[in-house]
C-alpha cells in the first residue's frame, strides 16, 4: 500500500475520537468508557487489531480523493459510516448473543444487554451529528444529500439485519434470499461510503451512481470473503473461534450452496447439530460438492466487476491504484 | 380542547404511517409488523389507547402555529420526534424488562430481544429519514439546523437513559441526581419538539430559545407527573400494574424525597423487597412525611414557570391556547 493510507487512517481516527467525545454529559463516563472501549481506545489488548480495519471510512476518503474532491472535507462523513459501523457491531453482538468482538469480551457481555443497547444508541446518534457536520464544508445541499443517503443505507442495514435474524429460524433459505439479505447487511453501508465520497467531491450523478455501485459490489465480496473465512479461516487469524459458522449453524453462502447440491453435505446438514471433532469430516464433504470452488470464484466475479464498475467512474491518482488495490486484496483477505 | 387539536392528531397520524411504510423492503414485512403493531395500527385494541397521546408532535405542530408558522411544514418535524419516541419505548422496554405497553405485550415480549432491538433501530432511522423530509418545505440550512437539534436531543436522551439504567445499581442516588437523568430522558426529546416547531415557524433566536425552554420545563412536568402516576396512580387508568415504582424499587422522584428524609420511610425503604401487601402502609407512610405534597407542588410550580417562559414567546392564537391547555391539563393527566 501507499503512503496516503496510513495519513488517511491517522485522520479518521482522530475525527472519529472527536466524534466520540461528543458523548460528554455530567456523570456518563461509564457511557463513554463503553464506547471508546468498543472503538479499540482502551481496555486492554491496545493493538489495531481491535480497532477493526477502517475499511467503509477509507473508501470515503479514497473515494473523494479518486474523484478530485478534498479528502479532509469528507472526514465528517468517513467517521459517520464507521460509527454506524460500530453501533451495527454492539447491537449485532447482543442479536448474535456473541460474546468475543475482536478477541475480546463483546459491549454486553462486558456491561449487560441493557447498557449495551443504550450505548449502541448513542453511538447511532454519534454518526448521524458527525454526518451533519459535513454542512460546515460542503454546500448545504450537498450535505443534505450526503445525510439522507447514509439513512437510506441504514434503513437498509436492518431491513438486512431482519432478514438474517429471520434466516436463523427459517429451514428453507435460498441462495436468492442470502443475495437479498447481504445487499442490506453488507452491501448497503459500503455503497453509502463510495457515494458519501463522491457527493463529498461533487461528482455528477453518473459518476456517483458508478461509484456507489463499485461499493456495493465489493460489499458483496467482501461479504462472501467473511463467510469463506467463516468455513475455513484460521482462528488465530479473525479472532473468531475456527469453523464456527458450521457448528453455529449458520446459513451462510457456502453452506446455502451446500444445502442447493442435495448431496451428501446437504443429507448431514438436515440431520442436525455438529460436533467440532465431526468439522472436517463435514468440510470435506462440502469441498468434493464444490463449494470452496465456487465461493472463490463468487468472490474474483465480484471483484471483476467490482473493477469494472470503477472504470466507469474514471478515478484518478494514488487514491485510485489505492482503492484497486483494497479490492483486490481482499480476496487474500486476513484479518 | 379546541377543534385544532383533532385535525392535527389526524395529519400527524397520516404523516406517522406514511414515514412507518418507507420500510418497505422484499421480504421484511414481519419488521414492518412490528412497527405498525407498536404504532398501535394493528395487534388487538384498536383505540387510541394503544396509540399513545401524540403529545410531541401535537407540541411541535402547536408551537409552529402559535409562532406564525405553517404547521403543515412542521409534519415532518411532527413525525421525526413521535418516532424517536417510540423508538426509545422499543428499546427502554427491553431494557427495563417490561412485558407490556400500553395494556399489550410490548414488542421483545411477543417477537424476542434480538428482533426488537433491530425494530428500534428501524424506527431510529425512520425518524431521521423523516426529519430531512424537512428540506423539501423549508430551507436547507433550516433543515439542516432542525435535524442538528434532534440529534442533540437524541444524544441527550441516550444520556439520561444510561443515568436511568445506573441508578438501579447504584445505592446512592440524590434528587440533583434525577434531575440530571429527566432532563436527559424526558426534558431533552420536549425541548426538541417545541425547538422544532419554532425552527419551522422562522422564529428569531429569542423566541426560538423560549419555546426551547418551555418544551424543556413541560417535559420535566410531565416526568415528575409520571412520577406520581407510579405510585398513586390507578391501574385501569394508566394501563401499568398499579404502584408498581415500589415494588420494582424505582427510584423516582417521590422515593428518593421520601430517603432524602430519612424518616420511617426511608428506614422501611433500606430493609429491602416491598410486598404488595404492604403497599398501602408504605404510601401512607410516604404521604406523612410530605411526598404526596411534595410531588403535587413541583408539578405546579414547573407548570408554572413553563407557562411564563412561553409568554416570552409571544405565542398567538387558538394553537397558543391549546399550548397552555396541554400545561395546565396534565396536572389532571390520567391517561
Amino acid at each position: 500500500m501507499d503512503d496516503i493510507i496510513p495519513t488517511y487512517l491517522a485522520a479518521i481516527e482522530d475525527e472519529l475520537y472527536t466524534a466520540v467525545r461528543r458523548a460528554n454529559g455530567t456523570g456518563i463516563s461509564q457511557l463513554n468508557d463503553m464506547l471508546t472501549y468498543h472503538m479499540g481506545w482502551q481496555g486492554g489488548l491496545k493493538s489495531n487489531k481491535v480497532r477493526g480495519k477502517r475499511i467503509r471510512p477509507l473508501l470515503v476518503l479514497l473515494t473523494c480523493s479518486a474523484a478530485h474532491g478534498d479528502w479532509h472535507k469528507a472526514l465528517p462523513a468517513a467517521a459517520a459510516v464507521e460509527l454506524v459501523h460500530n453501533f451495527s457491531l454492539i447491537h449485532d453482538d447482543i442479536e448474535d448473543r456473541s460474546p468475543l468482538r475482536r478477541g475480546r469480551p463483546s459491549v454486553w457481555k462486558r456491561w449487560g444487554i441493557p447498557h449495551a443497547i443504550n450505548a449502541g444508541d448513542a453511538m447511532f446518534t454519534l454518526a448521524y451529528l458527525q454526518s451533519i457536520r459535513l454542512a460546515e464544508v460542503i454546500s448545504p445541499s450537498a450535505a443534505l444529500m450526503a445525510v439522507e443517503a447514509l439513512q437510506n443505507a441504514c434503513l437498509h442495514l436492518t431491513e438486512g439485519q431482519y432478514l438474517d435474524l429471520a434466516f436463523e429460524k427459517r429451514n428453507e433459505v435460498t441462495i436468492d434470499d442470502y443475495w437479498l439479505m447481504v445487499e442490506g447487511k453488507t452491501a448497503a453501508l459500503f455503497s453509502a461510503s463510495t457515494e458519501l465520497g463522491a457527493i463529498t467531491a461533487s461528482c455528477d450523478d453518473q459518476t456517483q451512481n458508478a461509484y456507489r455501485n463499485f461499493g456495493r459490489l465489493l460489499g458483496l465480496a467482501f461479504q462472501v470473503q467473511d463467510d469463506y473465512l467463516g468455513i475455513w479461516g484460521v482462528t488465530d487469524i479473525t479472532g473468531k473461534s475456527n469453523q464456527s459458522d458450521l457448528t453455529a449453524r449458520k446459513k451462510t453462502l457456502p453452506i446455502l450452496f451446500g444445502l442447493s447440491k442435495t448431496g451428501k453435505f446437504a443429507e448431514r446438514w438436515e440431520r442436525g447439530s455438529i460436533d467440532p471433532q465431526e468439522l472436517n469430516e463435514i468440510i470435506n464433504l462440502l469441498e468434493s460438492e464444490g463449494g470452496k470452488v465456487f465461493i472463490q470464484a463468487k468472490v474474483t466475479e465480484l471483484i471483476d466487476k467490482a473493477l469494472n464498475v470503477l472504470e466507469e467512474a474514471h478515478p484518478a491518482g494514488e487514491a485510485c491504484e489505492n482503492l484497486k488495490n483494497l479490492a483486490l486484496n481482499l480476496t487474500n483477505r486476513q484479518v
